[in-house]
């Protein structure tokens, strides 16, 4: 807040807060560069310019995205062009979607008698993508947790692929949707079903969590409990 | 801030930041419930008292922690424990202490060239555990990043379980000891280097990061830059 307070300039996704965004100073430049289906790389190329633009002007740029910018954020490849044009810059963490999932479902990510570690994986990876894929049967194998970001429409053949690497059908999941915004929604279910879940992009965006915790503490039955009993798909209210 | 602001309990651990206990309204109860080594579970119970019972007579209690509560924070524990007392409860999301070390380090947790996937481990597991022991032989295969919570004493022995399970000598390794605190330190090595790594408690708490994304984007060759050169356990000034 006190670096968008501060900003001459600030370069903000879909997926930025705009409550955020309204915190800037009267006369900040705003430059919304919301990427959408099939313009992607263009759009970061254009985000890339924009900062560079701004920054060799001198000019105090705040780059404002959703989530974290290093967890799926491509933050990385931002600051590595940044560095490439001599550009000082600093992240500011923040708040990872799974992390927001976690709370909005009450499932602990790690709990010390379920799962001693919490993988964080993109379901839907670039399609261009030059280095190493997933290889979903390794992580069925882990006894961790699976966050999967993106991919909402993928996850049929994602829990297809974890029950062929040997996960557990009775698996329990929880489908975050839209977390921590209005129109938040929570589903739980178990792999078995995910595997039967057709693409739905009203879903998106969403975190999937896969694994014992989905279901094993007393927080989630509770939550549970206020849910309309049976069915695929439960959501909460 | 508006939740502690509205408290009337503050209920914090050593790792919770003092500015935020600060900024409590006047008249509000304050407990400390740091947690030392070897007092760990008998501390557990009594921060569980102290929630149930200030809960029980409706005062409007906050558990405040460092990082994200349910990502090794045994947010779980507590809110299942709530549950089952009937106290309403709620999780506010945080930023868990990888994030924080990914900012720090100028690290990129998840590249699409790099890693589509990121591990959040618990080094240290609990002594007195039931559930499932960490296989570090399956991570060594992910080609993810993998994030070592806590344990900055067995970091040696972790990294000889990881070159043992076949991951390569030369991948890169950042410790970020004590992220965005004024002694914040950042080191960079090599996974044959961190498993001659004395244990060194003034480390903690740290965060190691294993992966390409340690040494691949420009961003972080560029705090490298900046850095001393040679030697092991390089510091950033």
């Amino acid at each position: 807040l006190d670096r968008l307070r501060r900003a001459e300039v600030v370069v903000y996704d879909d997926l930025a807060s705009r409550e955020l965004v309204a915190r800037c100073r009267p006369g900040c430049l705003r430059l919304h560069v919301g990427k959408r289906g099939g313009t992607r790389s263009t759009a970061q190329e254009e985000i890339i310019r924009h900062l560079i633009t701004h920054g060799r002007a001198g000019r105090r740029v705040v780059r404002l995205k959703g989530g974290d910018p290093l967890i799926f954020g491509r933050g990385g490849e931002e600051i590595a062009a940044l560095a490439k044009a001599g550009i000082a810059w600093e992240v500011v963490p923040g708040v990872t979607s799974a992390a927001a999932a976690g709370a909005a479902a009450g499932v602990p990510l790690t709990h010390r008698d379920f799962a001693s570690a919490v993988v964080f994986l993109a379901g839907h990876e670039n399609p261009r993508k030059t280095g190493p894929l997933i290889d979903w049967s390794a992580y069925a194998r882990l006894k961790a947790t699976l966050c999967i970001y993106m991919g909402a429409r993928r996850l049929g053949a994602i829990a297809a692929e974890l029950l062929a690497g040997g996960m557990e059908p009775g698996t329990p999941v929880a489908i975050v949707s839209h977390a921590t915004c209005p129109d938040e929604r929570v589903q739980f279910l178990t792999l078995r079903r995910l595997a039967g879940v057709k693409p739905d992009a009203s879903l998106s965006p969403a975190i999937t969590i896969i694994g014992a915790v989905a279901a094993h503490s007393a927080g989630i039955r509770a939550v549970v409990r206020k849910i309309k009993p049976a069915g695929r798909g439960r959501s909460r209210p």
